[in-house]
């Protein structure tokens, strides 16, 4: 199964910019450790935009982004739509509900008559992995994988390690745990893929049914950086970040497990829970949060949490996206 | 019932910046008369922008302003989006069909996270009172009211206000009767609030089961300015100004009344029943129009019809909202 | 019927700016000669912009497009999307689902209500014919057709034309095969309406049962310039043109055709069943297509196939609509 998932083409290199110089954002797994780092710096410079009075640079006037979105999301293309503002861009909003799509045409042509409208890049979520890839592979437009099924989630992954590093100053030798609904978990993958290449260690821990068999398998790993913990307090014990996942009860078409009561007392994050781990450990979520499932309030509205910083730096990586696969050359 | 409705932060004075100097647009029953004033000062000055050939100002270029509608509306999402798109704000639109909600997100989680990308102001209509009041509790940015359950809906007053301020030079001494479906109507209460501030009288008239008892009492009225009439007549002799509201048939889940029909005939406004009016008495309706049930044809297409000014007149109001709450401090 | 479908106003002459100077684009029956050139060769003047580093100019500023679609849209609701932005106008989409349309109000009152928010243009796509006559008729915004039921759809007919001109640079004499549900279809009949009007011989084909009886009578025709053929072998031959309609399954109550399978065996565009064609003869599809069943594959990614060309001449097509009905004072 993996096998399927691994991306054919996962950052092009057929422009010659600087450090970062692909055509699309396809997948975390294709990027180098360098190129995540020019990500995260550039990110930086762009935070501090959407904190000024006037939100706005004229970086990507004139430029056309597209957001493309197969699934249901506010905040990731809200997240995108803002980037592509604050950047003068102008963003053209496409849901499936009101696409072509229903009448019957292939994602190909849609794909090439986007394309023929001459937009600069698609931000694309779609329920099927592998997608944004094949869009990639048919168009011009710089590609941006806002979430391809349980395959990747580049955004999720990067706007992550940005919050770690702010708050960490680092991301090498941090143990990081990953706890939940990891065989749906696109956000798991991505991370996954970022943390080890940057040389943090994580594990991983969730109910048995979900986590794949030899999940440590899905990243080349010499050292061992990636573990399957085989309970939560194992996975949370002396862990700098602690990231809980949201249980997708949208997704779940078998009985993975008993009931949401019995998840949330097995794997569910509470302060006591969290005592084991280490004295400044940080909690993520990529949201929305059930409250009370995987993450208890007492713990999601602490000082330990940055479930909030993390969308604010998403839109900061989003406009660092944006500008290197769109931007760049103008400069 | 009127007790739950009371809002517990109406105008916040956080700010210190000129005659209106609140963070937010909750309702009318917190603004005073000077406050409304200024507002309709204010929206006197945008007006004029519409009319240009150029209708765009660079007053709030920079600003992000959401528009988060859980009801649906066309007039009012539209002018609000309008109003921010002349100021040169971005505006983002996000309905309830394709938000987080369905996720199941609390509307505090919804509320933060949309705060966590730092909008300057952020348009709510709700079909539960108080949610704008929650919200502007939870975040920053500047929270706009459009639509709240049968709360309030203060736009729509100042709106109203403006046009009669436009045709008769004043609200002071005017005698307004608001007929129809008072129970259920946001406009009728922010109306009330509004009107009996500046000092008119107003006469309210409909079926006896669609007004709640002791209306009256809604506002401190020593000089007994708010009237609950026995019969439409009752309301509209000698009135200044009538004011039509829309019957909701989507929100009757109980029989109020008998039939359409038989609302029309008692409560529908005719050329006819308009006689005893004010000679110069003007017509105004929150729309959208119900034709031949709570007015006719005639009476909606006649010069004293102002129906359509009121629309118009919206989306200087809304500027001048947004203007007050996200801009002035700019100038 | 075709008299009810007979425009009463199609191109209005209220203004006095140049050769093309109407206040609305109904359909291309009431356009002369001249200003269908003058479309086609200012879109010639707009095509550039798209091919710009800055996709955008500043023509439009502080002007309103409103999209108005009562009918499910990507590629006409995102092409004329983009002309705006690409031309700086501020651009409001609204679409039937989240309309007041769904409150009972009626056409007449939205489209007041519309334009007493002062927009400059409205783009309108509707079910029924004659609508954006009505419209037009009632408001002071131009009123651009983007498709009426069964009856025109202007701006796909000049981007047809458009496209053929830049490929074979002239309409003029021209043999041009249109093949599919011509019933059904505006495209068939705003192009029928244009190219006979600039000089082409135009030769229609489907099954009896999609073609409404008499339809040579659709134009004044003295010189045979409109053909119904018998078959779509004989509209092929030698044809310079090929224009292939789009099987409109949401649109078949009836059973016109016994099968897909067959309408595809009998009607459908081939490699070989185009070998009778002009050896130069150029294919194009309004879309989205229906692979193998209008037209094969191997046709549609052909190099004479020119459908791409079609979509990204239609932001230009656009570009110059508005431009021409809203701009063109501002020079």
């Amino acid at each position: 199964m993996l096998v399927r998932l691994r991306p054919r083409v996962a950052f092009h290199r057929s422009h010659d910019r600087m450090a970062f110089n692909g055509k699309d954002l396809l997948g975390i797994r294709g990027l180098s450790a360098e190129e995540i780092t020019t990500i995260l710096d550039t990110a930086e410079s762009f935070k501090e935009v959407s904190t000024r009075a006037i939100k706005k640079v004229p970086t990507l006037r004139g430029k056309t982004v597209i957001n493309l979105f197969f699934e249901a999301s506010t905040r990731t293309r809200t997240s995108f739509e803002l980037a592509a503002k604050r950047l003068s861009a102008d963003a053209i909003n496409i849901s499936a509900s009101t696409s072509s799509i229903t009448k019957g045409e292939t994602l190909i042509d849609t794909a090439r008559n986007l394309q023929a409208m001459a937009p600069d890049a698609i931000v694309i979520r779609h329920p099927s992995p592998g997608v944004p890839h094949q869009l990639a592979n048919l168009i011009d437009a710089a590609v941006i994988n806002a979430g391809d099924g349980a395959h990747e989630h580049p955004t999720q992954a990067l706007l992550d390690a940005f919050t770690i590093r702010e708050h960490k100053h680092r991301i090498f030798g941090l143990q990081v745990a990953i706890v939940g609904d990891i065989m749906h978990s696109r956000v798991a993958r991505s991370n996954v893929h970022l943390l080890t290449k940057l040389g943090a260690h994580v594990r991983i821990a969730g109910p048995r049914t979900l986590i794949p068999p030899h999940y440590e398998r899905l990243v080349e790993d010499p050292e061992g950086s990636l573990t399957v913990c085989d309970d939560v307090e194992t996975a949370i014990e002396g862990a700098d970040v602690v990231m809980m996942l949201r249980i997708q009860r949208e997704r779940m078409n078998d009985a993975f497990f008993p009931s949401l009561k019995e998840y949330s007392i097995q794997y569910g994050l509470t302060a006591r829970r969290l005592e084991s781990a280490s004295a400044d450990c940080i909690v993520m979520h990529p949201g929305p949060i059930n409250r009370g499932i995987e993450i208890s309030s007492e713990v999601a509205d602490s000082a330990r949490s940055l479930i909030l910083d993390q969308v604010t730096n998403g839109v900061a990586i989003r406009m660092a996206i944006l500008f290197l696969l769109v931007g760049a050359e103008a400069e």
